[in-house]
């Protein structure tokens, strides 16, 4: 059986030779960045508005989704839910990033409805974000989150038995957890918190993932070591976040299979 | 008779003293870079998304007007209408960017009801989209065109004899039409496709030539070629695509008229 | 007392040891650079569309509110009312960017009733914007002011005792007024004018910098001293647009309190 290391260093080679198509329904903040760390990566974005042209897109040729609830409003709401059906109906895998849930109330009540409708392979979020869906009352500040990783380990393991989804802890340390077995990587840089969008992107990233590798644990563990270790090579190449957010793309295109291989820091936490 | 490639210098420099003013309904991921883009070669951008305030503006100050339907919604499709027809009716020139018509079907009826509104001074796209619109049953994977340029510029002439456009196809090697002749321009550079929005950008840029030089061909030519040289010399500058995107701002503030008219790369097409 | 140099520098200082979350309720083309801009000088930034969510963040952990109405929509502008009114019963100090106030009457109307729901602790504009708010007779030509500074000195002071409000007014040299005294600010470089974002981030800076200074002609100053002096670090690191931005934000991150004390270029003026 391969390692992790092995398993995040295939899942990259394969994003590169398969190019997934992901749509992104996701904030209006984070679009830039999030379809430039797609380009960079390998990957195609797609994004789009109106709900029955996710539709369409899903049954022609989208390989993953992303929701991304950053900027909820009404109207992409109901673009969202037609989303999420289409792609049960498609066989298509979807990513939930519940970005500020526990804090804001629409949004909150939107992403705990969108798992009765159609449960998605991965949720990623910060550790307040996890511990508000999971049904724990921890508040939230904004794109912050207020608690360390531990804290949220048992509500993302309750939360992925409940869901049937992958639940990828972000902070200072990632966790990722089928609902048994969890995953540490300790990949990543702090400058990577002062970019807007980096987290959000992850999702979109993770979606790429798991269109070639359904596997979600491993999509998910395989994520959080692409992003830290481009994280880390950007950090190492720009120590401020204008030009570290140059980096970074520019890392997530000269990231080799092997340095992921190599450099990729896991442990399987004993929590 | 100038050549084009002098047109394409001159065109430079009007732009430049002329500081044309192109308001944008475009797509949102697209937003920041096009608007740098604008900025960066000496135009002025303008966005915003009520219709009334598109008709206000285009009576007041606005040289041309870019319709790009990458998120195309109700709302916007209604600002759109309205921005159109008072484009027809203030002499203000427009650029259709049909982003993904073809494979999503909403945009597609609503780019073909804008043809018969009031057509537009130029339609920008990849071979797919260019295909799709002009009737032809082509299959495009978003952003992705599917078809090299060559099998797109039957439907282009039909296209630009349609609606009296010039078309402008691009790709790999970009194709402008009138309907009767088509100059090919090889200018470019590959890094062009790994960031979001210089496609949608080049739209925009088509706006502001069309804005100073209203021979519609021209204008067509002049834009891939200002495009084009502008990649190239961020591709010589940086070739990754996180600073290669810095690189292409750059490059459409240092391109000179000279190196446009020296390094334009185009000869009228045989086909 | 402090001069105005020791508080710019006092701002810088406490803003990032208090970190304080503004709320953005901004135009969709500047949203990643005004949220860069925050995460650089060490801000926090939060943005949204929807209006009940606004009420939640600002009733929950919001230190400011900003108002742009560089894409104003009907959906964001009764989203912006009830934020407005959630900030007035909330104590949150409010700015308003009244983009291309004068020239589109859909946000001019907006932004006059605004102004009788909560009147804004701070209102940042260039010279045309300003004079339209307060009541003038300007045109503007999208985000492009026709108008020296100079000559809006006198609508300023008169829209700031109306209001209450310090008024901004940005420029080649940037005015500040409480309506009784004027600070001239002549920080700044004219590579600011080439990325779009800019002067609506320079809204964004101010809710952070009200947040933590509650004299709201100081933090006007304040402001304008730490953008402008942004403006020229990273103009001498970066003379070309692209890398111009990112070194902008390079400077955000870096730029010191005794930079700021030191290099402040201020002076009452007499008008």
């Amino acid at each position: 059986m391969n390692t992790w290391n092995t398993k995040a260093a295939n899942a990259l080679r394969a994003l590169r030779e398969k190019r997934p198509l992901v749509l992104s329904l996701t904030n209006s903040v984070v679009q830039p960045l999030t379809a430039n760390l797609l380009l960079a990566v390998g990957a195609v974005p797609a994004m789009l508005n109106d709900g029955s042209e996710a539709e369409d897109m899903i049954r022609a040729c989208a390989n993953a989704l992303l929701i991304n609830v950053g900027t909820l409003s009404q109207e992409q709401a109901a673009a969202m839910r037609q989303g999420i059906r289409a792609a049960g109906a498609a066989g298509v895998p979807w990513v939930l990033d519940p970005v500020a849930v526990g804090l804001l109330s629409f949004r909150t009540g939107f992403c705990r409805e969108l798992l009765e409708l159609n449960p998605p392979a991965l949720i990623r979020g910060n550790a307040s974000e996890i511990m508000a869906l999971a049904g724990e009352d921890a508040a939230t500040r904004g794109p912050e989150s207020n608690h360390g990783g531990v804290s949220a380990l048992a509500p993302a393991k309750r939360l992925a038995r409940q869901t049937g989804a992958a639940v990828l802890v972000t902070g200072a340390v990632d966790y990722a957890t089928d609902g048994e077995t969890v995953i540490a990587i300790s990949n990543g840089h702090e400058l990577m918190t002062r970019v807007t969008g980096v987290g959000c992107s992850m999702g979109a990233l993770a979606g790429a993932v798991l269109a070639i590798s359904p596997d979600s644990l491993s999509a998910a563990v395989s994520t959080a070591v692409i992003m830290g270790l481009a994280g880390e090579q950007a950090a190492a190449r720009a120590p401020l976040p204008g030009s570290f957010a140059v980096a970074l793309l520019d890392a997530f295109a000269s990231l080799t299979p092997e340095e992921t291989e190599r450099n990729a820091n896991l442990r399987t936490s004993g929590i």
